[in-house]
């Protein structure tokens, strides 16, 4: 048993993403053969693009994280360890991990990104981060007592600034942060704090840029703003940060927002893992990858996500879930056949549309040459969510939770935990 | 309104547990005219007999998790701080807390029990307590934890420490966490850690006295036991603990259980607020209260629930639920009467019967002279307590969770936080 399963070629994947259980899934029933490991530092999967609704209260953790080990639960070639990599070694086809070390004769890296905060350190220091599931509950806990706070804070400069928030960043991530809180805040929180001034509030949404959204076409990013407007987010666009010091945002030009509160949406760069490679990377410190997903020089080593570099059209890929998981078929498939010497496919991403939402019955969907906004597209944001979710359990409970909100303006997950 | 406001009596209530939620309610409800302020260190309410669930990765904090101010949505003659109260000073009618001060002209005290390591401080270090909806989720990660380290561990003492859990306490707590660890640990876990070896995996339930649940007849105790041994729970009766280095459990009589795990549920004392009082209190920390609920002395100050020492039929009153809840109406309405100049009500416990779940189809119901175990014991348990969750929401959500998790022998809430 033991000298057989030597034998048998080991695959291993770093990241329990959407690219990394897919790929894994997809090696573990192609071939039962190939045995993989799968190692990630959290033992779930995370559903990232929920992950700002937990930080407002709509969903809790567990709704949109599901255990790794449960997704290969009918794979006996499949194993699961929790660890973080420190280092990769190509020359010798192991990984150092804080759990030992591990060999490959394959490797698949997606390990995905982090919060980019472009080298400065106090914003990093002060700022609350919008990727990990540690980072959504805190927001979650921090906004929350800012209201607890506020309520029995007597000097109006200090209840002003704990009344302020500010989110950075005008793509899909800050746009839906930005009106979750506007209804949180405005439909839930001010029917109970009796003795608070709501016209104190302040919810600014700030972007470098000249525009939000910049992945849709002008008409709904038109309606993006409006939006956002309408539900009284101060929309700041060609508005750049220089810096956050825990009480006072500096921008670009002198002005100063006092707040307690910055939630920073404005970047990503891949995992550092990525640095250790010592393969070539971009400025954003994504390997780059051939046609076939490799890594130069390394037909072993595959790269996927949003830690790769892949480029369609004279442009690199954007850094979403639908490539992610595109490319976790392509480079399984490229195993395989790497595996049983047979040729390999080449990469090319099909687009599925872009969509974001920004509150009740309001959100811009645009597929191909279908191009939506309000009710209509909320609806089908909330379907395709909905059908995303990895369990029917998660889909039952989520739509319960979502039923409640919107039929009573309720959020019940306005839990502070320390 | 400020002048008239100052006229109108304020009630204080320290802690937003059963009792507390529930008095407060009822004041808020009796008269208008009477202004509530509810503090507590936690912005929710919890449903601390469904804690064990949490712990054992049946059900998310949120679950069992209420905004407080949530509660008092209608009243607006209710409010809620959040704080800790670090003093009560009964001359000068105040209280103390992290967040200012507060005076009253009536205090209603709840705050409730915490966990009694009985002055064993290496214990009370390195034993895992089950009385906050954090402990509850340090044993969550902790559990599961323990599971991915040994099934990388090599060395087989280490790994039988890993896998070895103790629970300490045979009261309701003690027993519902060794069923649910025992089903989490033999029918979900040992479907997915095909590496590991079940039968190195030992759960242990340790009581000092001679039985477990001893407010149940005796059949159904011995039923309990019975059912716990089904489920490859050692249950060790008349067993002492000495203390605990986070390595070995030392037992009174020169035994030792080497183990990661003690999960401590053995004792609770009233809440450290109480010895602030300066009145009489019994060697659980517990306030005396005369046959209205109130000190002596103090006319203005009720104490209620498990802070509260309650002697009916020449013995105190347990602390349970049912008990805090029916001191809660008396204690309103003792205030609202005291503010009208009326005649007070003497409390008396109405028993309302006892139950406790072991697993799946198992439990054990003493209603009076109804007595039950087995499937339709569990059934009542059921309903019983979807029944008493707060909200419709939780009540679904909750439904279908149980529901997953009773067809597909699965618990989706395995995550583990940091």
């Amino acid at each position: 048993m033991m000298n057989e399963d030597m034998k048998k070629p080991h695959v291993v994947v770093v990241g329990a993403g959407f690219g990394g259980i897919r790929a894994a899934q997809k090696l573990a029933k192609a071939d039962s053969n190939i045995n993989i490991t799968v190692i990630d530092r959290n033992n779930y999967h995370l559903f990232q693009p929920l992950l700002y609704q937990v930080s407002t209260a709509c969903l809790s953790i567990d709704d949109i994280a599901y255990p790794v080990r449960a997704t290969f639960k009918k794979y006996n070639n499949a194993n699961f360890r929790l660890a973080t990599v420190e280092n990769v070694d190509l020359e010798n086809k192991k990984l150092v991990t804080d759990n030992g070390e591990v060999g490959y004769d394959y490797l698949l890296m997606a390990a995905g990104a982090t919060t980019n905060f472009f080298g400065m350190k106090n914003l990093a220091k002060n700022a609350l981060g919008m990727k990990t599931l540690e980072e959504a509950v805190q927001i979650r806990s921090h906004v929350l007592r800012q209201f607890e706070l506020a309520a029995h804070e007597t000097d109006p400069i200090k209840r002003k600034a704990m009344l302020t928030f500010v989110v950075v960043g005008g793509g899909p991530t800050g746009v839906e942060e930005a009106g979750a809180l506007s209804e949180l805040i405005y439909l839930v929180m001010a029917k109970e704090y009796h003795t608070l001034n709501f016209k104190e509030v302040r919810i600014v949404l700030v972007e470098a840029t000249d525009k939000l959204l910049p992945m849709m076409p002008e008409r709904l990013r038109d309606v993006t703003v409006e939006t956002l407007i309408r539900k009284h987010v101060e929309v700041r666009l060609c508005v750049q940060v220089l810096g956050y010091d825990g009480k006072n945002l500096e921008i670009k030009g002198g002005e100063i927002i006092p707040t307690n509160t910055v939630i920073w949406a404005a970047g990503v760069r891949a995992e550092s893992i990525a640095d250790t490679m010592g393969c070539e990377q971009d400025r954003g410190g994504r390997v780059m990858v051939n046609e076939f997903l490799q890594v130069a020089d390394h037909p072993e080593v595959f790269v996927i996500g949003d830690m790769a570099h892949f480029v369609q059209d004279g442009r690199p890929l954007a850094t979403v879930a639908p490539v992610a998981m595109q490319q976790a078929d392509v480079a399984a498939h490229n195993i395989v056949n790497s595996i049983r010497e047979k040729e390999l496919k080449e990469f090319k991403f099909k687009p599925v549309g872009n969509m974001a939402t920004i509150g009740r019955n309001e959100a811009v969907v645009s597929m191909g040459s279908y191009k939506s906004s309000g009710f209509s597209a909320w609806m089908i944001w909330l379907v395709v969510h909905i059908w995303r979710l990895i369990d029917f359990r998660s889909k039952v409970v989520v739509f319960v939770k979502w039923m409640w909100d919107y039929l009573l303006y309720d959020r019940l997950v306005r839990i502070i935990t320390r």
